[in-house]
């Protein structure tokens, strides 16, 4: 793999920009990768453990003479960010970011992108339930899907380069229009989040079964909502607030279908459970047959939990 | 580990009798094992694979001189099965059950059992989202839950040997009674594999996003959505129907708390959000602590699924 940009610039140190990090590095795409994080605290854990191969103590330092900017932080705080670092972007640098969602990250930082200075918009499809900066790993990406969202008329060799990181990095990219991507990733990810929420919430609030309980004998289904459950908060609530119209309207046939099968069960329609529920198995064999699961019988993780 | 019984039937030949053999195999639990199944294509996969000692064309036959009879049927063919069975029985025998709901079973199960022979619910927190006689392991239990429900004045000696038994699988053994057991399963299971169906029913339903698109996009939301919406059809049906009222509840609870983070969502209370996904994030801390799950970055899969 040869080098894909002289300078890097990662703002915000999590999980996904320390885990760009380590990528990056196995495959020698970057030259120098300069990192930025808000809190101190983070900039000096960092620092700690060789994030980076320098930390600065502002955006501003950070993005200085960088030809790749990736922003890493939540949603909310894109526009922010970009309007910080606006002033010291290089002509001719590209900014991408990896946000879950697409429309309004390109309508809070498209309008700080000066002329001459190309922003292709981005999001990798890999996370895990824990965040910050040592949370990372090189793996991440690894045969996961990054979808590019570039503008109209985006200069295909911003668009090119970008795609050829994500690929170093162990991605298969796709490009797809923001509206796509929001409405996608909400029946995907955002609605599927919102209900594991929900569920470990309920178990949690039930005071005739305790939450000792509800650890102890944690089985397969409710084992897997915590799992997504714990993912990062900030992250989640921006993603909410900001594909507001999207999740709305998965989570409303959600429980439009959740109220036909409620009523199933107290009519004691077994022909319909049994015919949705053979239905939704269809869908899970094509998921191991696209190789984005595996298909081992204890999950995968039998040996880790022994 | 030493023998617990000279003669164990199973009845029903798929995941969960099928892990049993090999798991009482593996510790040398029981002398000879008998098995049968209804369907006579699953008898001769059974007799293929070498899964049992004895495969039987008939549930009388396989009980016959049985120490233990272990019905491994989905839970609403259990009272049909033990009615069958029942004039069979070996004086002092032990007939137990794998079932995901116990009310119902024993119900259903115990008018059947003549006197001097013992019934002692149980079932066992493990499974995978396959079926069949082909896709059971010598693992499955290992570190597992088994709860035992035994009926008020149950045999101790009975109740011990079947104790001894499931640890010897590998298991970790409790008691509970049948009607926590049903809410604690409602809470950590039902509930959450109706809502993973209902979930990938909605996508499959969407118009405007492909199948191929949701498959191939599937973040880690709905992916372990998808991973539980696999499972046995004919079992989960049963499980809906037999344990109708304690699914019902905490559905109706469910329902009640998605709604009012959807309008957290619509109204843009992002501190309510917030607030909410911080309190289910340390459900997950206990889950890891309780040794059910593993704690590795990609979930413990990531070789797998390369």
């Amino acid at each position: 793999m040869s080098q894909v940009y002289d300078r890097v610039a990662l703002i915000g140190l999590g999980l996904i920009a320390s885990s760009m990090f380590w990528a990056m590095k196995r495959a020698g795409l970057a030259g120098e990768v300069t990192g930025y994080a808000r809190s101190a605290e983070t900039r000096e854990t960092a620092r700690q453990i060789g994030l980076c191969d320098r930390v600065c103590d502002s955006a501003v330092e950070a993005v200085e003479g960088a030809d790749l900017i990736v922003l890493c932080v939540p949603v909310g705080a894109m526009g922010a960010v970009a309007q910080e670092i606006s002033a010291a972007l290089k002509p001719g640098a590209t900014v991408t970011d990896v946000g879950s969602v697409k429309r309004h990250v390109i309508q809070s930082v498209a309008p700080h992108i000066p002329e001459g200075v190309h922003f292709v918009p981005a999001h990798p499809l890999a996370g895990t339930e824990h965040s910050g900066p040592e949370s990372g790993f090189a793996e991440l990406y690894d045969n996961r899907w990054c979808l590019l969202v570039p503008a109209e008329g985006s200069d295909r060799d911003a668009v090119e380069n970008l795609r050829a990181l994500w690929e170093g990095m162990g991605a298969n990219v796709e490009e797809m229009d923001a509206d796509h991507h929001d409405l996608v990733l909400a029946v995907t990810s955002h609605a599927p989040h919102l209900i594991a929420y929900t569920m470990v919430g309920v178990a949690d609030d039930l005071s005739r079964v305790t939450d000792s309980e509800v650890i102890k004998y944690s089985a397969a289904g409710f084992r897997d909502f915590t799992r997504i459950a714990a993912s990062d908060p900030t992250m989640w609530r921006d993603v909410f607030l900001t594909n507001k119209d999207a999740t709305l309207e998965i989570l409303g046939r959600f429980t439009e279908e959740l109220f036909a099968l409620q009523r199933a069960i107290r009519t004691g329609d077994g022909e319909q459970l049994f015919d949705y529920f053979t239905r939704t198995r269809a869908i899970r064999r094509g998921i191991i047959e696209a190789g984005q699961d595996t298909d081992a019988p204890d999950f995968g993780r039998g040996k880790a939990a022994q």
